[in-house]
């Protein structure tokens, strides 16, 4: 019995540690952004560096335009430190995570790779953290900004660099002028139908919904200042922690300057338009006139929502981007079916671009990679009915000056503009 | 001086050798497609295995999906093993490439990385190889063909897997009914420009045109069967087998059938949608009806075009989705500026998607990563001017099935619908 409870013990120490693990290793990816971005001038400045004097001469504006991204750098660099700054850990930072390093020579005897390689189980936040309203997001606060020591960082894996750069151009999609073309196409549709299916929501008894991969949180905020009681659930901390800064510390629309499109010179039309700046947020997120309920939970989804606790609470559920994030999307639909109340709604929109789908390096990740055809076979069986489903074609974070667009045709399936399910 | 022939008659053998390695490495991994495939069956198998088993009785009918992934497979496999076994490889590939692993020592002493992860400079072909006329590509045959025995593969990196897919899918780009509609968006322009600059095209004494990234030879042709001499340059081995292949082998339109889309479960509408065959070729070359003089060159152009003998040689160039395969595109205008006769005309059409952009492994590689802008400024140094320009919208070897479509806007500089330079 003893030893069986030393077990349990051990195990939720370990958890911890790997939790706070894989927020350093996300923080100093943040951290590390100046030092990544100058490197690629730096590898643009050698390149040039190689040509002959000849083809210098033509391209002798070159060296300028490597300086200005250096100024556009130190810009994003300041809105980083600001936005980490202003982050409160969930959990104490200063924690010592040796058990790690004990449970991974334990676990991975007969192999050489390194835990931190398993890049996604990472990325996640093991545990439901900050359940709680809009504008308290982080209940348990370190001690000491050690962390934020730049000293402390150690080497940053090329994967964590994208997903900074990522975050960045979320942060158009989600809370910039420019990205009101993609949130016009996505989440406009939903919104519309939303409104459709609640047409008499009160204040005093608001309809609940639930956004499941709410990223950077615009969709859950305009569902909040439609008259729902809305709450998004995010798995990332890269997003969490930007999305906490949005929503709660920005004082004011365009507070911030930020240079979004830095990061690559492909498909560029003009050396301008990579370098124009995008004012954030486009809105006050406080004053945009939330409804009373508007909270960001972080967690994996079905850690977290496939509690039984959880069962009937929602009137809707949107997904966004979202279900091919799953690596059993059964399981996904099985969650969301139970966490529905009788006659709730689904709505879908995204497309099946599962995240999974080439992890070879991951020998244990599942995958279940269903075509649309099956997905909706699954969500019958879960005794959902499909009563409107249609074609969108939409970009994703995608810069709106650039020469390559990536479009999702049929990105919804089973949604929006009316494709939605309904429990039966 | 002895040593100085020494040195020469050993750098002599040496590229020979990388070049001998090079092409080992590009059949391995066609050799290597079934099993890579199999493998990818197999992750979907064990993803499915654990499923619990409330889901798998949802999705009973994957196991039966699987083993008709596997049959598609086994046909693929044919057509490739059909392909390799028609291929006359121009360099003899019993060659010893020990020479190889000797100056790798001594040129990377202080490292411990494999000469043979620098991919891109295996792919290429070194020098120019076949420059002759259509139906007899390549001239030194190997005299055995024991580089077809499988069972001399090697490891065979994902990079390279993911090459052979991609040829698979440039079949139906350039080769099937499929196809059509992407090259009615990129070729039928480019072909429609050429009909109007050449109006008198002459049987004696057709004009010329080169075609750099010649690919798999469709555009080459088509040009041919309009009345130029038209020849295709290519500097992947992965391309020159399989445009060899079709343009020389291949007895009649339909002969072959393969399964393109298996290798995704991506963005699926339905399973018999990535279940489905494409026939190939959808026209027997050799019946096609093409000029005199019709050729496909292998070989990089730079070293190829950049010879002092392909000065004022040609009549017109036609870049298609070739431009941002350049370490250095100022270079490629150069020599394309130079090979061109007065008033030639060079017709451009493709994104900017540099291809050495992102190659952060590969420290020396260049990558010099112009704006559409900036493009425009080096060929208006080179003598060019700016006669048409517009924008087209196409994808690039997409399944036209699927619920993801990559557009590249404002594809073309420089080119097309008319948009094209020519030498003042």
């Amino acid at each position: 019995m003893s030893n069986e409870a030393d077990e349990v013990e051990r195990r939720r120490k370990l958890e911890e540690a790997l939790e706070v693990k894989a927020l350093r290793r996300i923080i100093n990816a943040y951290l590390n952004y100046p030092e990544a971005s100058e490197e690629d001038v730096k590898r643009n400045e050698r390149s040039f560096k190689k040509l002959p004097q000849t083809h210098k001469a033509i391209l002798s504006h070159l060296p300028s335009k490597f300086q200005k991204l250096r100024w556009c750098i130190a810009q994003n660099s300041y809105f980083i430190f600001e936005m980490l700054k202003a982050f409160e850990p969930p959990i104490d930072l200063s924690l010592n995570t040796d058990i790690c390093e004990d449970q991974h020579h334990q676990d991975n005897s007969s192999t050489s790779g390194d835990i931190l390689d398993s890049q996604e189980s990472l990325e996640t936040i093991p545990r439901e953290h900050g359940n709680d309203n809009f504008g308290a997001f982080y209940k348990i606060s370190s001690s000491s900004s050690e962390w934020l020591n730049p000293s402390s960082q150690s080497h940053v894996p090329l994967v964590d660099v994208d997903k900074v750069r990522c975050i960045i151009r979320n942060i158009v999609r989600d809370w910039a002028a420019e990205g009101q073309k993609e949130r016009d196409q996505c989440y406009k549709p939903i919104l519309e139908e939303l409104e459709r299916l609640f047409p008499n929501r009160r204040k005093e008894s608001p309809p609940t919904c639930l956004v499941p991969g709410a990223g950077l949180g615009r969709l859950a905020l305009e569902i909040s200042c439609l008259g729902f009681s809305s709450q998004g659930n995010e798995f990332s901390y890269y997003m969490m922690i930007c999305s906490s800064f949005i929503l709660n510390i920005t004082q004011a629309a365009g507070e911030w300057t930020i240079y979004p499109w830095i990061h690559s010179n492909c498909n560029s039309l003009a050396d301008n338009d990579q370098l124009r700046p995008i004012s954030i947020p486009d809105v006050h997120p406080a004053s945009a006139g939330i409804t009373e309920g508007f909270s960001m939970c972080g967690g994996d989804f079905v850690e977290v929502y496939g509690d039984p606790s959880q069962e009937g609470s929602w009137d809707a559920v949107v997904t966004c981007f979202f279900l091919d994030t799953a690596h059993n999307i059964v399981e996904y639909i099985d969650v969301i079916s139970k966490i529905l109340k009788d006659n709730g709604v689904w709505i879908n929109l995204g497309p099946l671009l599962y995240h999974f789908a080439d992890m070879y390096s991951l020998e244990d990740e599942m995958s279940i990679e269903l075509s649309l055809e099956d997905v909706k076979k699954v969500a019958f069986h879960y005794g959902f009915e499909l009563e409107k489903e249609s074609t969108i074609e939409t970009t994703y974070t995608t810069n709106p000056r650039a020469m390559m667009q990536h479009y999702h045709l049929n990105a919804n399936c089973v949604e929006v503009d009316g494709m939605k399910f309904s429990l039966s």
